[in-house]
């Protein structure tokens, strides 16, 4: 008998961090909630970074789920906005995983892939397909199309997340 | 009448996170305890992440800092570096602050002109002057040796640090 698995999918970010969570059950899927956690753009970083964190435990606390995935931040720009980045993934990575949460990570291309079929799909692809795949999803912007397409990336990959999804 | 702070300061990483812990009474420091967390270097992120978020914490459960103050990390790396490094920032920001403790950042040239009175110094120099200040620190490493000097370094500034520290 298959049961269910209730998965989160975060597109990190300091500024805007999409989240989105679906049920898997077999090949089915089903949209359960998403949105965005936007903390405030002013003050200390750390402050900044614990508003994300609270907004992502609240979000946990709500839906509880069993699997989270966290998108791999694209760096193509300077180190020092990968520092900034690197920053807000760490803290979304940390807070399910504190939690007890199995935190598998795919790279962008990855998810493209597994959502739309490419790897080089735009973005208002990937939300397009995202909509055909969840019907019924309510999507509020396009981090939370993305985030929805991390946790669908996530469904189809699952049984070897743990090992593709590493790296140090 | 003054009131003496008690100031963790942490050197962060991924595989080797120091941390240091002073009490500060006017100009008056004096050494608490300081160490090297140090997360499993194999398995998932997250769960590496994860090992840093409870090493930290169970050093601010035990020895009860007032505030925080983390170096800020030198990126001359690459992208991916600076990513990898972030993620292990961001969580040594967020621990303290998720805690209600004020956290500060310094720049690590900031830090060395602090403890030895120029922004070049070596590692070597500032583990020196860390121990001549601090005569009674049991230090061990030089993780921790910057980390005691990220907190020295908050001892002399902690007035203007909040206007200092933060950056987007």
């Amino acid at each position: 008998m298959t049961r269910s698995v209730r998965i989160i999918g975060i597109d990190p970010g300091l500024r805007r961090c999409g989240w989105g969570i679906i049920e898997a059950l077999d090949n089915r899927l089903s949209f359960v909630a998403g949105g965005t956690i936007t903390p405030p753009v002013d003050g200390d970083l750390a402050d900044r970074l614990a508003a994300l964190a609270n907004g992502l435990g609240e979000v946990l606390d709500k839906h509880s789920p069993d699997e989270a995935a966290v998108e791999e931040t694209f760096v193509n720009a300077g180190a020092r906005s990968a520092l900034i980045l690197g920053q807000a993934r760490g803290v979304t990575l940390v807070v399910p995983a504190l939690r007890g949460l199995v935190v598998a990570e795919y790279a962008t291309n990855l998810v493209k892939k597994s959502v739309v079929g490419t790897g080089h799909a735009e973005k208002n692809q990937v939300a397009l397909m995202v909509k055909t795949l969840l019907p019924a999803a309510v999507i509020k912007g396009a981090d939370a199309a993305d985030a929805l397409a991390v946790a669908i990336c996530h469904a189809h990959h699952r049984v070897s997340a743990r090992r593709m999804g590493a790296y140090a």
